[in-house]
């Protein structure tokens, strides 16, 4: 274990001669026992983690949540449900304002694109990736992998009665196959107002102390009724003290502390850079957009805030790469794992691979802008672009064999796929044509007015008015129209955005391969050397990086210094009316103005923990030795935006709403006896 | 003298031992006539450079110009001129897009805030200088140095008769008294619609090949009557032709070519991210004001090319900060450079200096924000706000003895000043609204909801309702108030951006006063050494980083490679209508439209040098071996944007209209013949 610490390098506390530190995201069939025993005694028995795992859900658009009653009820964050929340929205019934509360079960609303899973089963699967691949490199290595990942998945799927991931675990150190039960029928039971779940907005994101009922349940369906789920969480009436050891189950999305250097400077020098720019000024753009008025301000407040979010982090992710103790950190760490490589026998692949993996980083710069505008985030932007896009390739990948389609299209993806497509969520025009005008404009921008890719995009067009035209000209807002398209196919229909997506499908599928073929590939398959070469040399007793898929992390409620001052861990009532001005995005909502005087005071709002989590572990449960939930993850604070690359226990903290403001919410704020029955009972 | 290169380092291409490079932005009284007689043959004479002097314009808001006629008549760029240009429009009559001609001279119109500077002299006054700060260091140094600066230039300027400015070069190496005549009664004389002046718009700048029109002619008067002038150029109709041999006079606005590693650094890291996610934000902002409508088209315009302008500058520059040849350059040259300090017996104290400059890069890390945005650029966003907080400040600075004011406010400052502060162009108040809910949304999202400073900013209010209350409420778009508040003081007025400007003044000096005390009062003293240092060991025959201040350089009308084509240095006007799609920004006004078959489309319109230029030699005359005029660069390709920290004459471009270019449309497409016969006569 110290071995593994030593080429791990992120654990920093260790080093000092300390107790083993709170970091890890450790997978639920690979909990660090005796570490965690060392620090904290007893550790958690098997039956213990088996209820943990089926108790944790992941929402597949990006969130995490728990089950907490046996009658399929789940709790995530109000911004995890935010989709749904403004998708059941309507210019005169704005729920994302007013919160929704459903009175009767009868009164719970479908959300149209939420998918829930629950964890039944994780099986290996290196060998068999490993026979498929072995001796293959470059272009032939991906397709292999691919093919291979998309046959067990679909072999496992069952024709779409489980949903089959194959996850690729330390860089392809360990490939193992996760089993899901799927369900796609979730109601949204209650939201409270957004100036309450996201209190002090932007400004406080990512801060801490804080004040947010950042919560909203969910009910999973089965034929049309609440399932009834054997595990689940009890809830905590009396919620997190300072020094509680605590547990967080959820779905981390990436963390990058096993990169190489090269991979962290093309991150640092190329692609943050120019995320940044791009999220900035398209927030410049929506956020002028909401002052247009008050419908405006409706239809963008979600990407908005997803944007403002995302922004945020990767500037907090961007500044940790930019600071200099981390940079000589990562160089010794590197050092020292080239030179353990260099006194190992067998250590000459993993130094080659080492030296690959970093040439191909001057091939990503130069690929990266085509890519990342024709086919990566930036195409992303709108969402009649996603469909049409996603219906012009079905045509062409309906009529392939499983394992050679592209990904997003084999069996086991298609049941997500297609909620997603199909779904009945509005689609706001206004907001449609600022994002494809957005688009359009970074091509050009990006590439140059003379690249052959701008000439293809724009034609002699201006950004404005294609997307004007795209977006005025298309139905694809219409989800009837668009499960015919896919059913049919699109060869006979002349809806514009469908056109206009054939026309760029050759050159975003060929940049696409381009990457795959010769980015992708390269660096999965050296990756995979130089995984084996790390637990030849330090074993294998350590975390995977994060890849969306259910871990278990530990800690205690601890709070942190920051400067000069002591940040205490625990935030009460109290401190959100002291906070509120009376202007957004510190307004309170009426309901809470009026709800004061009945309100405890002293009741715990928020709380910080020493958990390791990042982005993907929203909507996770804080709990506690007995199983209980005593607290619900919605942030972490500034400092925990390193963690995407390491972990530093003194002022990594992850930030929950505290279960006892939650009840005391439900009971006394929004009057639902019926929910504070089903939790507490 | 090639000791200088070496130190220097950014001889690219000596170092391969060909003939120097057409490197240098040189003073006019340095000019490097063996150097260029080597290269091209017989050299300037020093009546030639004199002449060129005083023919050649600064405009003191931050552009070049060159006088072309007897009469006082000034060639510069539209884009210089915009300021100008937008603040004699109206909604009514938009001059910015209909373009303005004065068919009679009594037609010209007064442009409220230009400044025109003809440099009369330059003298040493280095030793004054160094006496005044010899033997201090840290705060005495800075406050000496600033105050010797004031008295030199109030003792130059005659009460106002001149303008006189110290001038820093090499980084205190030398420092110099320029002094000049000063134009404060300058008149639009001519100005394209912006569609021709700014083709291609932001996708097309600081591309090429080109073809703009980015032209205006100014007139300056002296007693209400047009200014006689002894030394103008005269205009060539034959204009440039490949490979001919020119000279650009300007003031080149900054170059960083003589920091340290550790100065660049911070660049890189942290003041250049920061600005270019300000700015693009602010970039988004504008553009979706601008889309609500012609008129917030109009009044945003100037701001937004100012801002997509500067944005691709610092992208650019960012980029070779980010570059590792670039990287690998700059250390090496400061390896060199302290190799040779450790063999120089004297070279301790230099050393010293570079670590001395290294350790308040991390001062400097620590007070960017705070300073950047309570009293740097981020400050400065509201033209309101500017003014007020002038105003603010002038009831005590007036109190004060010229020496120890703030600099804006010392003696010779105030004519250009109180200029600017009585104009009588016009402020928008939507616009402005935008700007200073922008400013303080950065204020508390950069410092914290937390923060002092945050708090003092904005109290309890929100940055979009303080923004209102502030430009609604305060009087201060009337320049006859300011001019009273000016000669009144503003004790007596409850104005609310003058009470905003004065909560926070305290703050405000208080950190400038950090800033200038222990950060920028630190690096010019450490720099001085520096400068010595090289000096005595390369000698002193180079050029200073530049200034804004005049300086000239030569090169050769050229072409170059961009990957695997060539480009060929001039375009004529048939490409310009090849280019044209009839949408923005490829759209041509309709002058252009209807003149298309009178016009010669073989006219040269738009020609690549490789003179060594930056921002700020916008609107600067290209000369030939006979003084006169062929071109007026208006722009650099974009690889010259890495010009501002090394030179690479392979592929980095001045771009400039040819003269040809500008004859035929005055004459064909505007009917300008008094403007082509004081032209040509």
């Amino acid at each position: 274990m110290t071995r593994a610490a030593a080429w791990l390098g992120v654990l920093g506390v260790l080093a000092a001669g300390t107790a083993w530190a709170d970091e890890g995201m450790w997978t639920l069939n690979g909990f660090p026992a005796e570490r965690f025993r060392q620090r904290y005694g007893e550790s958690p028995s098997a039956e213990w983690l088996d209820h943990a795992r089926l108790a944790s859900v992941r929402l597949a658009q990006g969130c995490s949540g728990s089950f907490v009653s046996r009658d399929g009820l789940v709790m995530t964050n109000h911004h995890c449900a935010a989709g749904c929340i403004q998708e059941v929205s309507t210019p005169e019934n704005d729920l994302m304002a007013q919160g929704f509360r459903a009175e009767r079960i009868e009164d719970e609303r479908a959300c149209p694109e939420l998918e829930v899973n629950v964890l039944q089963e994780i099986r290996d699967v290196t060998a068999r990736i490993h026979e498929a691949t072995h001796g293959k490199s470059g272009a032939d290595f991906g397709q292999a992998l691919r093919a291979e990942m998309s046959r067990i998945e679909a072999e496992c799927a069952q024709g779409g009665r489980w949903r089959c991931d194959v996850v690729n675990l330390y860089h392809g150190g360990r490939y193992d196959l996760y089993r899901y039960k799927r369900y796609q029928d979730v109601r949204l039971v209650f939201a409270p107002e957004d100036r309450i779940a996201f209190f002090g907005g932007d400004p406080d994101n990512f801060m801490f102390p804080r004040y947010d009922l950042d919560v909203a349940f969910v009910r999973v369906y089965e034929d049309g009724k609440p399932a009834r789920v054997k595990d689940f969480f009890k809830f905590s009436a009396q919620g997190p003290r300072e020094g509680d050891v605590v547990f967080v189950t959820g779905h981390p999305g990436r963390t990058m502390r096993l990169l190489t250097v090269a991979q962290i400077e093309f991150l640092r020098d190329v692609l943050y850079p120019m995320t940044l720019k791009v999220y900035a000024e398209l927030r410049g753009i929506l956020t002028q957009f909401s002052r247009e008025g008050a419908e405006h301000a409706r239809i963008a407040r979600n990407d908005l805030f997803y944007l403002e979010n995302a922004f945020k982090a990767y500037h907090g992710m961007h500044k940790t790469l930019l600071d200099r103790d981390f940079q000589r950190h990562k160089a010794a760490e590197e050092q020292t794992l080239r030179d353990r490589l260099s006194r190992d026998p067998s250590g000459a692949e993993a130094l080659a691979a080492l030296d690959r993996i970093a040439a191909v980083q001057e091939r990503l710069r130069g690929l990266l802008t085509e890519y990342w505008l024709l086919e990566g985030r930036g195409a992303s932007f709108s969402k009649l672009f996603r469909m049409a896009r996603t219906l012009v390739r079905w045509d062409e990948e309906r009529t392939k064999a499983n394992e050679v389609r592209l990904r997003e299209f084999r069996e086991s993806a298609l049941p997500s796929l297609t909620q997603s497509l199909f779904s009945t969520a509005p689609i706001e025009p206004d907001l449609e044509e600022v994002q494809v005008a957005f688009w359009l404009s970074k091509v050009r921008e990006h590439l140059g007015a003379d690249h052959p890719v701008t000439r293809l995009v724009l034609g002699r067009d201006s950004p404005e008015d294609l997307a004007r035209t795209l977006v005025r000209g298309t139905g694809l807002a219409d989800p009837g129209l668009r499960r015919r398209l896919w059913e049919a196919g699109t060869a006979a229909t002349d809806d514009p955005m469908i056109a206009f997506a054939r026309r760029l499908d050759a050159a975003a599928r060929a940049v696409r391969k381009t990457y795959e073929d010769e980015v992708e590939a390269v660096e999965d398959r050296e990756s995979e050397v130089l995984a084996r070469a790390r637990f030849r040399l330090a074993g294998t007793d350590t975390y995977p990086d994060a890849t969306f898929t259910l871990r278990i992390t530990y800690g205690t409620v601890a709070g942190y210094r920051e400067g000069s001052r002591e940040v205490s861990p625990v935030t009460v009532l109290r401190g959100l009316f002291e906070r509120a001005t009376g202007k957004d995005p510190y307004a309170l909502p009426p309901s809470w103005e009026r709800a004061r005087d009945r309100l405890d005071l002293d009741t715990p709002m928020n709380f910080a923990s020493t958990c390791d989590i990042v982005g993907g572990n929203s909507g996770s449960p804080v709990i506690n030795r007995r199983g209980e939930v005593v607290g619900l993850i919605f942030d972490g604070n500034i400092q925990s935006l390193g963690g995407a690359f390491w972990f530093e226990e003194s002022v990594n903290r992850a930030v929950a709403v505290a279960t006892p403001a939650l009840l005391e919410a439900l009971a006394k704020v929004y009057d639902l006896p019926r929910l504070v029955r089903e939790l507490t009972r």
